[in-house]
């Protein structure tokens, strides 16, 4: 895909490219961490309360003047991140490490830079990306408070690991994903067709851990997948539900997205 | 110690003792976990936010009348809880089970009941309390959001364990503990003897995690003695300055209480 593709794809975000870079300008790519509990989601909000808000004020702090990043995607409310990416073009001729040292202090501790390294200009957090890792967690039972904040607790149950994994197989490939994910509305169009290179279950003692791997993912799609397996799980759908809601590419209210709370974003791919 | 001794050296909770229970009422024993951030600590506020008055804001929609709770003990805000301890009296006929299920539900994921049993009325939270073993965790780096709410994050640094584990030893026994306490006002008197029948450093990669079992504990004592031992760590006071503190019996300001985040009351012994 040409980056002419690219931009008509991906055209609501076309506004935010940024283009080149001026004279004196460098590009960074950072990684970061949160705890998405109490933030209102990645993106820029008037609450000021998003992961981007807190990093935007802290570069206005720095380099006293409106820097704006550029995330590999959106995260939304109460979704965790163990390694986000993003970047950002900043007139910094010091080191990268006096850039992450600058760059990391002032957060709360739900928030935090892990990695800052200076990128040649034609990356790109958003465009560039190859493919995403997610997690979603699940406990049978109920989490205790310390990891209650990261886990669906989906009560005192069993849920049929095999039936998850036959299901789930169904799923793996390049198909239309209209089925797993929500409407954002009319002015998000979103190419449906998606690569999910993996998706697995997998159990130890009363945590499930449901990971994907994937080209990119619709809105919701992750949580909307977890939701539909949890359901083949309780045995309330059968596999060949899955694979007729996949072909009919129509939502249903077959299942519903699993919470966002379950979710963190593990490893971004470029 | 028999109970009038004991009602004198803690007057100050005389009044919420509770005496005898009424006809038609049964005592329950409580084991609760919490995340402390998000509290203002374990004892009853006017802003409402305290663990206790979660619970009894619960009790009173279930049985229609103010029912006080009496902890093992105060946590301060921001201290956590894998399992404090708490009873009541109240007119229940039916089994603890169904009990549990009623006190469980209506919380945040912060708070979690986890047991309750029915007691004798001679069973009292605080005044039967054998002792209590709390947990501190630190991170020598930066710990990830996921883990921060729970660890002192010292950064980049390193801790001699050995000198920590010695000048542990120092204060494991009998000891007028007020050195490492801090004060609470003069309408808490507490008696500054108390037995510490453990006190341990243990590493595992970038955690530490030290662990301390005692009779009892004076105001923010373990904090206190994290701090000193960490400045023992750092290489800012020796053995020796810890064993002339404790001799000395005032408060000092060789060091510090560590920050209320990284404690955990792990268990409360009967």
């Amino acid at each position: 895909m040409n980056d002419s593709d690219k931009h008509a794809l991906e055209n609501n975000f076309g506004k935010d490219r940024g283009g080149g870079i001026c004279g004196g300008m460098s590009r960074f790519k950072c990684v970061c961490a949160y705890d998405g509990t109490d933030f209102c989601g990645w993106q820029s909000q008037v609450t000021g309360n998003s992961v981007q808000d807190f990093i935007e004020r802290r570069l206005e702090a720095i380099f006293k003047r409106k820097i704006r990043i550029h995330g590999s995607g959106r995260t939304d409310a109460g979704v965790h991140a163990d390694a986000q990416v993003f970047h950002f073009d900043a007139p910094w001729r010091h080191s990268s490490d006096a850039l992450l040292a600058a760059l990391r202090s002032g957060y709360p501790d739900s928030l935090q830079i892990l990695k800052v390294s200076k990128v040649p200009e034609n990356f790109h957090a958003r465009y560039s990306v190859k493919g995403k890792r997610y997690v979603y967690r699940i406990y049978l039972g109920r989490a205790t408070p310390k990891i209650a904040r990261y886990r669906w607790s989906l009560g005192e149950m069993e849920l049929d690991l095999e039936a998850m994994n036959s299901a789930a197989k169904i799923l793996i490939g390049t198909h239309d994903f209209t089925a797993f994910s929500a409407n954002r509305g009319a002015e998000y169009k979103d190419n449906p067709v998606k690569d999910l290179r993996k998706l697995e279950v997998v159990r130890r003692g009363r945590e499930i851990k449901i990971s994907t791997e994937g080209s990119g993912y619709l809105y919701k799609m992750v949580r909307m997948i977890v939701g539909a397996l949890v359901e083949v799980g309780r045995g309330r759908l059968s596999e060949a539900d899955v694979a007729r809601a996949l072909d009919l590419k129509k939502r249903s209210n077959l299942f519903q997205a699993a919470p966002a709370k379950g979710l963190t974003l593990e490893k971004v791919f470029y």
